[in-house]
């Protein structure tokens, strides 16, 4: 289950013209970080964009930077897997606004020093529009699929609306074809909490030592929340108390430890969650997700976007997704029908929550195999 | 609607007996404030208790001390509303770690200093216990029922199990007999973003100009959303924009000021949230509603805290409370039912999520007046 994929590649690239953004702005020296798997054959017909996740990254199916971790998606993209590296060419590029590479908050502007704040607010567009340059340099003119869960499928969607010939299929995966105000005022809770914090400084935290941990970690915690259902957190913690690491029997201690073991996974969760992301990231592209809303970016109406796509088009959501609940995803699979757009649509029953897209869930595996094979 | 209940009265009561706590500790010169209205008749017979929820207070149809807005529950509450001052002695106390004038961390302990994080760590019980010593001191032997939403559903619960002679009826709304994994994982987001400021300073804050309202503000936010329900806040909020002070016409920025309206709206209840409510007592009180389970207390079985009550009982839930959700209200009334207490069930149909309790929900007031005119 776990072979890892043959070829595994890092690369970067430097685009040489301007990225022009949704905000009006024009951004130079953008770099573009990304991971290949497999091979691309002689025409160049066999390559598959994965799109990444808010806190993932281009490692799909390599060690992670910096936990070195397995790949985040290791079980979907490997030889003889749901995602084929045997047969594809499988592409991942860290975001626009991102900190594993690509030109984002943390980057040097032409002054020499991070842009932080002075990063312009980006759009799921401006994404996919700095990975369809990874796409143009390596002189691919159509995908033979797009893939992506949760903020990945808003890009796969995104790149299916707005680059309509350059994918013969579109995936997607536990995702919404806007933010929600649930989803917004998530997002916005972890905002404030970065920004609350005083190491935050206004986003120039960089070279001060320590960045503003403590806010970006109840960031990570409350958003934690909204990737599991209450019947996994349920069926995982209950109301079981936490083991002390002096080996005491969990106990309430009538303080404020962890007692519960739900409050210690999550404070684990925020903790690890620092080491590995930038806030300042983080804030960008909660934005970019916060604004995506592809039907008012076509006019208000979502089929109105799908209008010249030749691609077909498969949605699949799960039954414990609150975050992105079975209806947003239906109401993507109605707008692709009236426009006239091939798409299969399945909710999996799964008791993962959102997350269900990353974890051990055989029927995902059968349904992406099935449609990429085709 | 809006008629003020005849005769509101603040009082304090000075404990002159120590409160034991469940935790093991004793809390001497405990003092309990409360608000009455109407009148006490000869025999005492005519009292109803009302406990409030977490951010409450005792003023439930009297303006709000800090505020000046009225009582929370002033469409409830007064002369022929559902809970009829006309008929019934009404009394209402601020919860034991409370910050409305009964005894908390805020309070000044026996070296003349503030309680602060020294202040041992209550339960739901200890709340009531110190609500029971009240109506000793009023000479009120039983009452003609207890009523409460949220938190005050749970000390209603904990009242007539644990004081099962003292009421002939509890009326629980939007309640639980136990904080599920979720409700804890919320709370304590919360609680990591209080003491995640350094305004907090391990709960020192008295006296030490600002406390930590950064910290407290997303704590409240993150709870906030809880409270409302998904439908409501699209139907509320969705995407709509917000206009700016100056007269601009919403827009999306391509900042990070709060363009969506869900946005505005959560800061304000954020920040106005800090003038009205001690951090401290925030922390203590969401701890004791995360250890509220009242199967444990009574040997695991739930139908075993209700194995000597003699009272009737009401269970009240709305369809779209996430947070205590209507299958929490059902397994109370199941365990009601194998107690072989009279229990009448019902899950009203609201849009406003948890927070249905305090708004305006006419069958809400229809089930209330009948249940207490009984």
């Amino acid at each position: 289950m776990a072979t890892a994929p043959h070829n595994p590649t890092s690369s970067v690239l430097d685009l040489t013209a301007p990225l022009p953004l949704d905000g009006g702005q024009v951004l130079t020296g953008v770099r573009v970080a990304y991971e290949t798997y497999g091979a691309l054959n002689a025409d160049k017909s066999n390559a598959l964009m994965i799109f990444h996740a808010l806190t993932g990254d281009q490692c799909v199916a390599s060690p992670h930077p910096v936990t070195g971790k397995p790949g985040w998606w290791l079980r979907m993209v490997g030889p003889g897997k749901p995602i084929d590296t045997d047969r594809f060419f499988v592409i991942c590029a860290n975001v626009l606004g991102g900190c594993y590479g690509t030109t984002g908050p943390a980057s040097l502007a032409d002054d020499g020093e991070p842009y932080a704040m002075r990063f312009p607010v980006i759009t799921i567009r401006d994404m996919v529009r700095a990975q369809v340059a990874v796409l143009d340099a390596l002189g691919i003119e159509q995908l033979h699929a797009v893939v992506g869960g949760s903020m990945g499928g808003m890009q796969a969607l995104s790149f299916a609306a707005n680059w309509p010939l350059r994918t013969r299929a579109a995936l997607i995966v536990a995702s919404t074809a806007r933010h929600s105000a649930q989803n917004i005022a998530f997002h916005e809770v972890g905002r404030q909490a970065i920004m609350a914090d005083p190491k935050w400084k206004g986003g120039d935290y960089y070279g001060a030592g320590k960045g503003p941990d403590s806010g970006l970690a109840v960031a990570r915690m409350a958003a934690h929340i909204t990737y599991l259902s209450e019947e996994g957190m349920h069926d995982k913690f209950g109301r079981k108390l936490q083991d002390r690491p002096d080996g005491t029997k969990g106990a309430k201690t009538f303080g404020f430890d962890a007692d519960f073991q739900v409050e210690s996974y999550l404070r684990h969760q925020g903790l690890s969650f620092t080491d590995r992301f930038d806030a300042n990231s983080y804030l960008y592209i909660t934005r970019a997700m916060d604004y995506f809303d592809l039907a008012e970016e076509h006019g208000g109406r979502l089929a109105d976007a799908f209008a010249r796509t030749q691609a077909r088009f498969a949605v699949v959501s799960f039954d414990t997704d609150w975050l992105y609940p079975t209806a947003e995803s239906r109401t993507i699979a109605h707008a692709l029908n009236a426009a006239g757009a091939p798409v299969s649509f399945v909710e999996l029953s799964a008791p993962f929550g959102h997350d269900s897209f990353l974890l051990d869930v055989p029927a995902l595996d059968r349904v992406i195999a099935g449609f990429l094979g085709q």
